[in-house]
């Protein structure tokens, strides 16, 4: 696997991270997974704003200028090589090295560590039906990291480990509290008395691009009014329709959560062809 | 600082990790800090457990065996040079490498970075009293996760931010609905009205070893008793006493959170003493 992967760090290509350093010691980081189409990123824009809200929030340097510049070098290098239709950047912004302890050092000197891998099915078609459970695993309550992508996932690695072994594509995550809230690599949305509800994220989850997008751009196109609320699982029940974002599908219906199961996708489909267009 | 640092990464002297790697990506593995007087190691069963204990709850692969070989090794290395009299080892079980994405691969195989650092001031005298705050930040509620000592620790990276930026020696922390739970790095304990409180630890928290060994060894050495309970900010108001435990200081004394302060430490005295007998 970690053939087909290019890697650099700061900059150069290494596959090596200086030790020691933040990210592995407590995953004092944050990272961005931005797809390319013929290496070409989609919505950088949309990534980039989350992460300067996250380097805001962890109180990191700022270095947004930095890693924009890696990843510009990054896709010229890229660019050189053989030129795959669809392919994935994986950034990791790192508070870097310094002293033993959880204080950050007095300057802080990032790390910027880039990560390319092909994909070798087609983005441009909508994803197969997702067969979802529920994960035991529960996302914490955390409003000071709430929204922004850092590097610490732990709730949704055990989560995507429970799908594994349950031969799923994916969990559906609740709060502690027993709302929906998301599954482990997007946002959920449902499709109720023909108006549309996805979660409010104020103290847990992560704000994807692709939820911004499909808010502020594709359910308008539409005229599709959406709620921002709490969802249960009984709702979910009720729900005519199922679908989840991220930035990799863009938008994928859902077929199953455990012993629940939809058979048509009007909306999510349409959504999709908005996608489509924006890519364009 | 980093000069002062030796560092090995799976059984070799190595200061690089190789990438990519799931304890950087996701803060997907586990660490233990353990403290060393004359190049020995000290409790370093109780360690283990608790690591073995993340291990389960991470459903990493057995690799108990091979991070106290690595370990073993290491100091065997360490004391072949400068002997310092107090120093403290940094492990990390990282899940290692893996394709993109939050699930885990099949066979993952651990990756062990050991680090050193000597330390320049005595363990062997009890430290000053400490001044401490509030952090704003508070720790999450995660069932699943509490108690292990997992590298997930952005909460209590925020909160050393602001003991650092306010010029304090540590800040205490609350879970979400206010009780109080520990300081960044250690287990802490209140004295009210003669008896020994301290916070349960199910939804959140680490079981600091020191900690395990004060419910299990020394208050019991010493005839005191101990409730686990939650505390909130207020009952700190009402105690005589206030300390906190963690594998470098042992037990110290807390002289003020925020605007409440404490002038003797009679009880933590005691606890330090009997503690300073263990490790001989």
């Amino acid at each position: 696997m970690s053939s087909q992967v290019t890697i650099w760090v700061d900059g150069r290509p290494d596959s090596n991270l200086p030790l020691p350093d933040r990210g592995l010691n407590f995953g004092d980081g944050l990272f961005e997974t931005i797809l390319l189409r013929q290496c070409s990123p989609l919505f950088p824009d949309q990534h980039f704003t989350r992460l300067q809200r996250g380097i805001q929030a962890l109180g990191l340097p700022d270095c947004l200028a930095r890693v924009q510049h890696d990843f510009e070098s990054f896709l010229q290098a890229l660019r050189k090589g053989e030129v795959t239709p669809w392919g994935v950047i994986r950034i990791v912004v790192s508070r870097g090295g310094g002293p033993r302890g959880y204080a950050p050092p007095v300057k802080p000197r990032p790390r910027v560590v880039i990560e390319y891998s092909p994909l070798d099915y087609d983005c441009g078609e909508m994803g197969a039906p997702a067969r979802l459970g529920i994960a035991s695993v529960r996302w914490s309550t955390q409003p000071a990291l709430a929204g922004i992508k850092h590097c610490n996932r732990l709730e949704q690695v055990l989560a995507a480990h429970e799908a594994l072994r349950a031969d799923l594509d994916d969990m559906v995550m609740l709060s502690q509290d027993g709302h929906v809230v998301s599954v482990t690599a997007g946002n959920l949305f449902i499709v109720r008395d023909g108006s549309l509800i996805t979660p409010e994220l104020q103290g847990y989850g992560i704000a994807g691009t692709r939820r911004q997008l499909a808010l502020s751009r594709w359910m308008p196109a539409l005229g599709l009014g959406v709620q921002i609320a709490n969802i249960t699982p009984e709702e979910i029940t009720a729900a005519s329709e199922v679908f989840y974002t991220n930035s990799i599908v863009g938008v994928r219906p859902v077929a199953a959560i455990g012993n629940m199961s939809w058979h048509t996708y009007p909306v999510c489909t349409m959504l999709f062809r908005q996608y489509l267009g924006d890519l364009s």
